[in-house]
């Protein structure tokens, strides 16, 4: 199934404002298995005439946002109209819907908002006076909505997206929802395909995870799939629902009503900052020593010279000290410490990637985790850093052992 | 004149990404004149090439992003040398470039990036390996730029946007380019047209700051109009050229030799992320402590419990103690700490937006700064905080008072 999306708004097209259409419906359509083969902004001057004929040739679907309002250059009801080879007839139920906001005014210049392409069917719009309409052109489906966002994305998810999956013969949503931390989006999509090729899988990339889903066959085909995925990745990295890796942190400090501290070297702070992002963050946060330099991981978190000698900063044994410290200096009942190589350069004989991590607590036994992530970049190694320090916190928290967790882990 | 815009990127299509250089190209191209008559968004497949024999019937000017990179779904080049009607030919200036930065690596898959289409110019891409090219096929002007917003901004400033002015016989772009802090992108939209409204203006919202440019008119009229508009806003909140909150810091701690070190608590260890974010900022960047609770700004940073109990953490005297407390603790040459109001809720009967800055350094008298930001969520004021506090430091290290400076700003 391959889709077009076209997007009318001269206001798009001299820079005024930000298509946002594109990216929503592109990214609905993709979860549905659509391809999207172009997405394209035109402007109110009827360019669309030609355009909506050359895209009609190779697409399945085709859905075009704007152009319905009452003024003389919205004209896409006329163009499809017209592409479909129909006349505009008035809808009854889009008249009564529109006399019933408007009264007298619907006379005028909205009047033609009730009129549709004979055959097609309108699509209600509960935020404004113009409705959408869907219906074919040759063997296109053709879908027309409304250009403001808060029209058009109401009629998106309650009428468009349910029907695209009447057409595609595609179940009612028997979809699950993972969270999947620190492998690649790319790989992960390799996975998948390994874990079950036969399913209907999806992911969305969101800053500090990727939104999974799975559908189609029977939930015990998804699970079993998504079992096989969980065990090629590793333990706590793929979970249930919409999940952000700092959740499952909070969770386990909540369960166990403690507070958390850190120490930081190469994530620069990046934790501390997640840490206290949200709102009400003080109730489980104290506090956080980012100690860049050498000499700030002895004096402030009392990491001895020795082991800063002897090991490096970039070593299990500088990581500990720094988590101790942290629980001792911060005063929290838990604390873990990341240090490590974000590159771009090598550092101390370590390779870019190389991170090593603490986790200490109150009464508990310190542990340490190495992980060599592969280099996507400073930024990225950083961020999964910060991650990986989530994830692994929890789990001690939880009684667990973050060297074994990770040492499972793969794909990183 | 009439432009196509070609943006190729699979992430676009399916939803990933949102494309950006649309806007910014259109924007750009209508602010010369030249109407922008689609705006058109590819995956990597190859779809590229029916489209662009399309849409070279109608444009005089066709902008392609990405694709160029050295993979073997970047195709651009390809189909760009097919529509010209021309053979893709080793670019000697660009070859001796890409060795020049790859080295042995250049040959391989990278080697075709030194590949444009005959008769076609190459344009120089200073932050990445694939140069951009321009040249025609038949009437129309192809313009092949890449796709990472880093390589391709540059590019479109430097290269092509003179290029289309020489094309359409305008005259040279008197153009001057500036760095906006903190303000709102609408309010300096509405300052700088009562700055000068006869000039022509434009902005581009970048993570902490805003670029600002201005042209038209003369040199003298110009810089009259950004007088006035920094006499609105405030001693350093528009400084000359493309440059980060965080450029002026560095530049100051180079300038002096010198360390840093910060104190952060509604900012959460934002600050220090940020000063650790570029290779290479162990030079200057020693540590910081996040101390979100109290008890961490007494015990890690020192600062009296009379103080806290007098004054609150969010006061002058906390902002003036944290400072010092990171210069002691951190032994950096300056430390600046930052406490506030995050929100979403009051805290210690201080509205939402209250933020005190300390500026510390050995030998030198500390200050203090008090800045009410006006709400735009959690996350801005913590970001508007720590490009506050790297302005002011930088003029702290410089001599200058950052009360002073502060006091006189206007529209946070």
């Amino acid at each position: 199934m391959k889709a077009s999306l076209i997007m009318i708004g001269t206001e798009i097209t001299r820079g005024i404002i930000q298509d946002r259409h594109g990216i929503l419906l592109s990214r609905e359509l993709t979860h549905l298995g659509v391809h999207v083969s172009e997405i394209i902004s035109l402007p109110d001057d009827g360019t669309i005439g030609p355009v909506l004929k050359a895209v009609m040739k190779s697409s399945d679907i085709i859905i075009i946002t704007g152009g319905l309002g009452p003024t003389s250059d919205d004209m896409t009801r006329n163009v499809i109209a017209e592409s479909a080879g129909v006349p505009l007839v008035r809808d009854e139920g889009c008249w009564d819907f529109l006399y019933g906001k408007l009264g007298e005014k619907a006379f005028g210049a909205n009047e033609k908002q009730a009129y549709i392409p004979e055959g097609f069917i309108a699509i209600p719009n509960r935020n404004g006076t113009a409705p959408g309409f869907y219906g074919y052109g040759g063997n296109t489906l053709l879908i027309s909505l409304p250009g403001p966002p808060r029209e058009m994305e109401p009629m998106l998810y309650e009428s468009v997206l349910p029907l695209i999956r009447e057409k595609l013969d595609l179940p009612e949503a028997e979809r699950d929802e993972y969270s999947s931390f620190i492998t690649a989006e790319a790989k992960l999509e390799e996975l998948y395909e390994e874990a079950d090729p036969s399913l209907e899988w999806g992911t969305r990339f969101q800053d500090y995870r990727i939104s999974l889903y799975v559908s189609g066959s029977t939930a015990e085909k998804r699970n079993a799939a998504i079992a096989r995925l969980r065990a090629m990745v590793g333990e706590d990295r793929i979970v249930d629902g919409d999940k952000e890796p700092l959740d499952l942190l909070i969770d386990a400090l909540k369960a166990h009503d403690a507070t958390i501290g850190c120490a930081e070297s190469c994530s620069g702070g990046m934790a501390s900052m997640l840490l206290t992002q949200r709102a009400g963050s003080s109730s489980f946060m104290l506090g956080s020593v980012t100690s860049y330099a050498p000499s700030v991981k002895h004096s402030v978190l009392g990491v001895s010279n020795d082991i800063i000698g002897k090991y490096g900063t970039v070593s299990a044994q500088c990581a500990e000290a720094m988590a101790e410290g942290a629980v001792s200096v911060i005063g929290s009942d838990y604390a873990f410490s990341i240090t490590g190589v974000a590159g771009p350069d090598k550092s101390e004989g370590k390779d870019v990637g190389t991170v090593f991590l603490g986790f200490a607590g109150k009464g508990r036994k310190t542990e340490t985790a190495s992980i060599s992530f592969s280099s996507w970049g400073r930024d990225s190694i950083r961020k999964r850093s910060s991650v990986a320090a989530f994830i692994l916190m929890a789990a001690y928290i939880n009684g667990r052992s973050p060297s074994e967790i990770a040492s499972g882990w793969r794909f990183l």
